[in-house]
């Protein structure tokens, strides 16, 4: 192995994987756009709002790359199915803030705030089923099985998130469950089919099926340190949302885990009864930083990074390769 | 034409279909059950209340009658297929109920109702997910292409319902764009599947296809009819529901279009401005009646009726056919 999380460029970003996809991404964003369309006017204007505000785009862009490392070039497949994964990670975005009662998506007002929750749910159905039509015209059995398997799986996530809110004695393990679900599942779907449309091998196929799945669930962890840690600007949502949400993420586990008897009350009293008081954001940020809890976490996506980056040891070296290890090191130092 | 709609029985009834698909039913029944399992108790528990409920399963019914009619016998395949319709039209009754914010459905609680808001968007999100896990293991991308178009199409009726709400300018034509989508859509997909898979010519498909869409048109009216003029223990669902959302529907339309000045003021401050008084329900079915606009909605529901059982005029004559005649005459002349 050339290539180690120990390697790191000063500041690993995104940029070296968009660069290389980036003809690619242009025709997967028209494929968005085309796909989108409906005679009733909601629909695109819901839709367009959701995905002018832009996001990083990772899902499809593991599709292309996965594609390309498999030494797939230049088909429609990969764009069309990237679309695809867009599709129902744009679905899912819509019942999610709806499920949140979030304000804020990606920097702007979230669907649900500006056009309702009813018209969020039913354009995230039109989405989802958009993104099965799209994948019937594709024509793999195989794509269509994987990722209407990893849209059940999702789901599944998301309730078992729901389950395990407001329960300050969720486990370790069931987060990881709810992430693997609500995240990973997609991100390892979303690099799976890109060997499935270059015909490799069942084994190249789970490789890069568990690069996705390590890289989610890294993704996530990191995400759910932001919700404590980041700056609102650069996060484009809002800090502290999981906390009034009562969550149960890897840091407040790990702060509950260690907290005095009065801290485990404070916890209680916010994230299970919801009685919250003036402070008490702070109050949490400051507990989860005197357990070490967001350093803790961040080792815990170190490790699924590294996990990620072996699982491609497999492939061909090469700048594709160097790009999905340069996007596993950003994700797992990510500021936003 | 032997058959019409003019040689009605006393009280034309679903049971003889449900008779005559009686053994496939049961198949169904048991692949739903199977299909909608998972280690999250929340998803079972939510999927098996609607699906214990009832309700008149007249769409998975529709797929084995199509299928029977043209001569498919005993495979897994209409099987299958059926319990994906049904799948559909119960994630779709999950995210309705959220949407119409109901309390009532098939004579209970809605899901949304018992187990909140959240859990009914995400379980209908996994039963539809679920539906094309069983779509695509059936392996008919013929079947996968149809059912993912009528998704689309149904997600797109629900909004453009949503559109037209509170606007009493809207026309009959919007009206029946508004349940061709969102409910004829899936009649037509249903009944259209059966020759699919019975491996029947075009031209087969597409007569099925219409006597779907036209059958499940003439539902729709009927009720939408139902909910102005039904007794609410038969219905099974709140009656006026409708007109408390402010869901313009043909009676409505009728009504407001023969009206004075004055009724004109009453149906836009009950259904534009939502503003409600005691007795408003009382009113608005006195004027639905005074200006005879059930009956009217109800002559329409007969026309449909009769193309859809025109649409039959190419198949054999038998029993399955005449079932499928009397489902006709069921759907125009229910009291529930």
């Amino acid at each position: 192995m050339n290539n180690t999380a120990t390697q790191k460029k000063a500041q690993p970003g995104l940029e070296t994987l968009t660069h290389l996809v980036d003809a690619d991404m242009k025709r997967v964003n028209q494929v968005i756009i085309d796909n989108m369309h409906s005679d009733v006017p909601l629909i695109p204007q819901l839709a367009s709002h959701l995905v002018a505000a832009g996001g990083k785009r990772m899902r499809p862009m593991l599709t292309l790359a996965s594609a390309r490392l498999c030494g797939y070039h230049d088909g429609n497949l990969a764009v069309d199915m990237a679309a695809c994964v867009e599709f129902i990670h744009t679905a899912t975005l819509l019942h999610d803030d709806v499920v949140d009662e979030s304000n804020l998506r990606r920097g702007q007002a979230s669907a649900n705030a500006l056009f309702g929750n009813e018209a969020s749910v039913l354009v995230g159905d039109f989405l989802f089923a958009r993104a099965f039509v799209l994948m019937v015209k594709g024509g793999s059995l195989r794509v269509l099985d994987i990722l209407a398997q990893a849209s059940a799986v999702i789901a599944e996530g998301e309730v078992l998130q729901l389950s395990t809110a407001n329960d300050t004695a969720t486990t370790e393990q069931s987060y990881l469950d709810v992430i693997t679900a609500k995240t990973a599942a997609l991100f390892g779907a979303a690099s799976q089919i890109g060997a499935v449309i270059a015909g490799r091998a069942p084994e190249d196929e789970m490789a890069l099926r568990h690069y996705g799945l390590h890289l989610g669930t890294a993704f996530q962890l990191i995400d759910d340190v932001l919700d404590y840690s980041a700056h609102q600007a650069t996060l484009g949502k809002t800090v502290g949302d999981d906390f009034r949400d009562g969550k149960i993420t890897l840091p407040v586990i790990i702060a509950f885990a260690k907290g005095t008897e009065e801290e485990k009350i404070f916890w209680r009293r916010c994230l299970e009864d919801q009685n919250f008081e003036e402070g008490d954001l702070d109050r949490a940020q400051i507990l989860i930083r005197k357990y070490n809890a967001l350093e803790a976490a961040m080792d815990r996506a170190r490790e699924y990074g590294q996990k990620a980056i072996d699982d491609l040891a497999r492939f061909e070296d090469g700048p594709i390769k160097d790009a999905m290890i340069e996007a596993v090191e950003f994700c797992i130092s990510r500021p936003y």
